[in-house]
């Protein structure tokens, strides 16, 4: 009897398990949350077979589905009781190894990049993963056997794997995910102050889904990378600068700068297909 | 022969043509564009029946679909050649009516609050403005019965007409709107400069979406609104200094912070259906 630990039964875990089922990777899936009726709505919902309490100690793999801050004392926990791999999906890396001293060989440091703005385990699709991107970050102490066996975890729910360094991870992420986040957060904020939000276009909509976020998972992420995300918040603001004194200005000043973010634009959406 | 001067043959322009066509409001679209090719390509589409040089003069309305700093002198322009309705399609309202002085009174400010980040007539799209909201930003000149008459047009399209000030109108979409653009533009530029960007989910793709915009039509829109977007820029800033803080404080004052944006996000999914 091969069984899936998941610890944390919300949408990345859950999306996980109902995926993986379907692989025939693993026999069974077991589950534990701190929050008890996230937990039993995993098993009514079939995402989970049973709470682990009945089937501790015997899993062959332990998937670590929680806020970035609570990854570290899991993983430690799980690696001392289970031999086989140990991985987690938080999107920050480096403060969770940092806090992993010695890293356990059996832990892969892992983060899906998949997400939806609906959370808990009601959100879970089985398909969250098909086509997406998932980023492993190991260490020198990561056992290469175990990081091969989760890449393969991940490609078996239609994933594409990639590997990159904590550090270059943690940097990457600062950027492309983490600082459009608060620039999301803020705006939301400013707009809701103003009275109620209506009669907005599309745009409003896509541009603010991010601020949709789950308060923990968020606080925990910003928090673990705040040394990397803090540089790039302050470049964007003087880059906000620069728009505040082309709209002084007029335009030619504004137009330099709109001509230079909308070749960007373009340039991403070649590259991004 | 009841004919509409369609004056831009753009996104908007193109798309307002393609649907008032099917609903038999007029027997015959003219068109003119300053960009010959694209005037070319919309009657070739046969968005546009034929270029209104040879069509000039017996319009039974004219629609005004050019970036907001042309619009008061097509507008000037129509309305002394033609008796029936001259509606825009403009963002900012303030800056048109301020520049035609007298605003003559078969000319009714519009703004479809509907676009894409596609822009042209091969863009347009007869559906465009289905279940979109138009606003109608009439001022003390203009005659009620235009105003009726061009309100049935936007609601024949498939759009719900409301009416605002010009003032509040663009007060409004300073903060909806023309704020978020910024942002999505300085963002866009920000990721940009650190190298191709790749391995980002669907959250970064729908928060730069509005950075794909039309580089004439933005800078009109920003340089116009340029005194209601700045204190609302400048309260964004402010904002972000207080994200900065927390970064460096720490949990708490980050999950308020957070707290309260996903709290305005929730406010506006309940509100928006």
């Amino acid at each position: 009897m091969k069984s899936l630990l998941l610890i944390g039964t919300g949408l990345i875990g859950g999306s996980f398990a109902k995926a993986v089922k379907a692989s025939g990777l693993f026999d069974r899936i077991v589950g534990v949350d701190r929050d008890g009726a996230a937990l039993e709505r995993a098993i009514e919902l079939g995402i989970v077979d049973q709470a682990a309490d009945d089937a501790a100690g015997d899993c062959a793999a332990v998937c670590v589905a929680v806020p970035v801050a609570a990854i570290a004392g899991h993983v430690r926990d799980a690696t001392s009781r289970c031999t086989g791999p140990v991985f987690d999906v938080g999107s920050v890396k480096g403060s969770v190894i940092d806090a992993l001293d010695p890293v356990p060989a059996n832990y892969v440091p892992c983060h899906p990049i998949a997400g939806s703005e609906l959370q808990g385990p009601t959100a879970a699709r089985a398909d969250l993963f098909a086509g997406r991107t998932v980023v492993t970050t190991p260490v020198k102490e990561t056992n290469d056997d175990t990081l091969r066996t989760v890449q393969r975890y991940w490609e078996a729910v239609g994933a594409r794997v990639v590997e990159q360094t904590p550090a270059a991870h943690d940097e990457r992420f600062a950027l492309v995910s983490h600082l459009p986040h608060v620039l999301a957060f803020a705006f939301m904020d400013a707009a809701s102050k103003a009275g109620p939000v209506d009669h907005v276009g599309n745009g409003f909509r896509d541009f603010v889904r991010i601020a949709g976020a789950d308060v923990s998972v968020w606080t925990d992420i910003l928090h673990a990378n705040a040394e990397r995300v803090r540089p790039h918040l302050d470049e964007l603001m003087a880059t906000l600068e620069r728009y505040r004194t082309a709209l002084d200005e007029g335009g030619e000043s504004l137009r330099r700068l709109i001509a230079s973010a909308v070749n960007a634009k373009r340039s991403f959406d070649e590259a991004d297909h």
